[in-house]
């Protein structure tokens, strides 16, 4: 691989295209891809990632936009392959700092003006897409594609730059049947492949995965059948943004001479989105409030949930605690979770499960009946891609390290030169011209920001090891006045602990503390230390003696005071 | 179910045997039952169990002891199925409160001897049993059974009670061809079925599972077929008492002309332990210290470490972090994970298997070969059980609910009444005589008792839920000295956060709040307010400007005092 890219530099870089993943690599989540050519930046995608238990207290974490800001004059819009937060989650950050044209299918406009709205953001740069569609952002000419995945209207991009095409699948299945009848743009992709494609970037979460992804179909086969042999209350968790699974269960139901209500907000707001732009087809008198659902049967009711992923506020954890306000589970519920856990819920996923079952509710999950389908391609159907697009170049996009390394492998065993594929990571800057791509040493800043609350960035690694700290062992505060005159102190020391002991039992661990200190005081005055020596004197006296009374090193929170 | 306990207690609690879980019902850990009858009391197995997420800071739970010392005269002893954390584990708190007899297959009381060493108790206690043996513990005769199980010498007990034959299946599966070829005694199991069995107690963590478990040895073959084709430094981790799992992959590593070093510390316990024992068979020259590992070539070498868990301070986070003070990893390194992420564990896996591949390592896990079987007991092995043992009574015991739900369900399944089936909870009581089981209105304290440093039961939910709330906002000390004789402020009230903000560039926050709380104190003065008054308006001023400023909620920690 060549590499000579920092010599000329203004030059160099008027004739590479530059291609800088800021998000979505060495992790599934908020997904952003740079594209920079000469005058002109665009970026595919402005999602957000959900905190891991490390991040304890953070609510999401969003892309690093400060090369975009360094840019923002040649920054042309965002592309949007599809609804889901890691893909659509950062817009409203992005969009608070600057005004940058959006692109999108009908529904992820749809989706993302509701999420403005909330942001309370103008949704004055928003711009629905067809199928088809082609786009003009400086020199980049975007078509937008119909592909197949676990949310409606999502697209891939072929993205004709001027050294030649980019091609970015977004997240996408190889759905044959899916439940609007329109399969991915299989013969578009052909004659894109035919024409030339330079760059490759493909969806890698289910790259380990052999085989092919199942249709959705098979979903909603599956759940017909239970619900016609079934005579319970039917409750079903799903993704809210699946709108066809939501189809699905609403055409089920309606076989069935069932009603439907809807619970949780994001799934409320699906339905509501999702029907008012005609992705959601309901019969009349179909739906009733969920504060009705005890004037019709059980046998005629159906009611579609969110937490489906065990998140711990959500619709159905309520339930399942006996905290919702108008389901309560009994024995004669049938609760189906549509959906498979996402890696990390696995525990929570397990617990509602127990819990609901503990209320006499039969419950019936993916590892029992085939309720969920994922959304990704599979081995094969990445293979039917490769070929039918036969890139010069490909990076592995969406997907941890093992997902990338394993679709890289998926490339190099079609016959892909190994240094054709770059396996990159966020920050990283690629660049391309007609024959070559090659790694810069160039990097630009890609930092996960964090958010909390309404503070954008100002929770950093320092504050998140406080917290850690804090979690494992809590703290206690270390509170004494010293006279200003002869530097003695005025009072006994305060003991105040969080997190620490159960004071109410075990409070008299603190007064032996206080008397241990007091005592190394007494001492250190003996020996006419200075006051700064006492104040270490007394911290390094009470973190001893607490690690020794019982094995724990809480953070200790000195507060001298000078009277 | 009749239901008449509590009258004429004594009387009847002479006639009934009692059985009371006092751990591992509701989830997979910390197992103990407690049997009781007239003067006599034994238990089951005394495990641990790990802390969840939401216990922050705890290093391991045990069971509630209370119940066996209110009876400590009448305790005969514990009957341990096997040396697994969540049976064995609890041992060393029991023993520190009172010195009771231990008894156990001579591996697992090695393996408990090992643990006692490391609390520095004594080993007096501990009786080893060989399988087919009977030990008297009062009115009670418990037979060890050999089983098979992922931990090698395992039991199963036959105790014979005054009322009845109790059948306690420990953790098991049927394999029918063990590493030892000594497959679990199902001609036993036969022959104490036909003799008849009042109570059958049975392992339901595969309940849910269909067919039957596959054997230790698909695991051996496929490890063979690996190990042998490659020439690769190979590297498996496996759970450290999977003795039989070890003896394989040193017999392959033998075969395949590899040297073996061994680490991770309850690894290179596993191996001194079983090794003196007689339960590995290593040919001499083949262990090699970890420390040597680069004087032999790399296809000359196997490793075997802990970590298969994700475990943070195991020997292959270490590995897959850079941090091993003697295993590299580099691009010829080979990692095989031998296990199956216990649920809960999946992120820690995946986040070392990520490590590993971008250190250039390959990773075979259990979704990509067959490197690992369960060591529990699926749908069709327990009904074999089940219908060998052909017992009256049935408790499905070691699960959460929907295992334990779905092993009443096998039961049912195979022609048991449901009235015949009690469906548990810790803490529970249930009495049996030689006709009926029925549940009693009598409870036992059966609560979590959480290990953290050494502190045994000092941390409760309230201290819990402390350490929650500072994870996830931090904590604000405001502090602030009163003159004694004025009431007033004596000095400017110091802040002090933690976990809250990045002070260093967000500090101007605390500045602007220390104005608004001097602001507020100069009203309150002007309106004569007391000072209990004063200091709720400062605690009150700081909480809503913080909440305004950053959208959170830090625990506020006020510490005044008077000088």
């Amino acid at each position: 691989m060549a590499k000579k890219t920092n010599n000329d530099k203004t030059d160099k870089k008027m004739k590479k295209l530059r291609v800088i993943p800021l998000g979505g690599l060495h992790e599934i989540g908020k997904n952003m891809t740079v594209l920079e050519y000469g005058e002109d930046m665009i970026a595919i995608d402005c999602g957000l990632s959900f905190p891991d238990d490390e991040m304890l207290g953070v609510d999401a974490v969003i892309p690093d936009f400060s090369y975009i800001a360094e840019n923002i004059n040649k920054f042309r819009g965002v592309l949007i392959t599809h609804a889901h937060e890691d893909h659509i989650g950062g817009v409203p950050y992005l969009l608070e700092q600057f005004q940058v044209p959006i692109y999108g299918s009908r529904l992820t406009i749809g989706f993302i003006k509701n999420k403005l709205k909330e942001h309370k953001l103008s949704a004055d740069t928003l711009h629905e897409l067809y199928p088809g569609q082609v786009v003009d952002l400086g020199c980049f000419k975007a078509e937008a594609i119909h592909t197949t995945h676990s949310v409606a209207d999502s697209f891939a991009f072929a993205i004709k730059t001027p050294v030649g095409t980019v091609f970015h699948t977004g997240d996408f299945k190889v759905d044959y049947t899916p439940v609007d009848g329109s399969p991915i743009d299989l013969t578009r992709l052909a004659k894109i492949g035919q024409d030339g494609v330079l760059l490759l970037l493909a969806d890698s979460t289910n790259a380990l995965r052999p085989g092919y992804t199942r249709s959705e179909q098979i979903v909603g086969n599956s759940l017909s059948n239970i619900i016609r042999s079934s005579d319970k209350r039917i409750i079903i968790a799903t993704f809210s943004s699946n709108v066809h699974r939501v189809q699905k269960i609403i055409d089920i139901a309606v076989e069935n001479n069932r009603k439907v209500a809807v619970s949780g907000r994001s799934m409320e707001n699906t339905v509501n989105i999702a029907q008012e732009l005609g992705y959601l087809n309901i019969p009349p008198g179909t739906m009733i409030p969920l504060k009705d659902i005890n004037k019709v049967s059980d046998d005629q009711l159906v009611i579609i949930t969110t937490g489906s992923q065990g998140e711990p506020m959500s619709a159905l954890a309520r339930m399942s605690d006996g905290l919702h306000k108008n389901v309560h589970i009994r024995e004669n519920d049938l609760v189906i979770l549509s959906s498979n856990p996402v890696p990390g819920n696995e525990r929570d996923v397990s617990d509602i499960v127990n819990s609901l079952m503990e209320q006499g509710a039969d419950v019936l999950y993916n590892d029992i009946a085939e309720t969920h389908v994922s959304g990704h391609a599979c081995e094969e159907e990445l293979k039917l891609v490769h070929t039918l697009l036969r890139p010069k170049f490909f990076i592995p996009v969406h997907g941890e390290v093992r997902h990338l390394l394993g679709h890289a492998r998926i490339a190099e065993s079609l016959g892909m030169p190994k240094k054709n594929i770059v396996y990159a990571s966020n920050g990283d800057v690629i660049e391309l011209s007609r024959r070559s791509m090659a790694l810069s040493k160039e990097k630009v800043s890609a930092n996960p920001i964090l958010v909390d609350g309404l503070g954008v960035g100002d929770i950093g690694n320092s504050v998140l090891s406080e917290r850690k700290n804090l979690s494992e062992s809590g703290l206690i505060v270390l509170a004494a006045a010293f006279d200003s005159q002869t530097g003695r102190l005025r009072s006994i020391p305060q003991l105040h602990t969080r997190g620490l002991i159960y004071v109410k039992e075990y409070g008299s661990i603190l007064d032996e503390a206080r008397a241990e200190i007091l005592n190394a005081v007494d001492d250190a005055y003996a020996e006419n230390k200075k006051r700064s020596e006492i104040e270490k004197i007394m911290v390094s006296t009470l973190r001893s003696f607490i690690y020794k009374k019982v094995n724990r090193s809480p953070a200790i929170v000195p507060v001298f005071m000078e009277v």
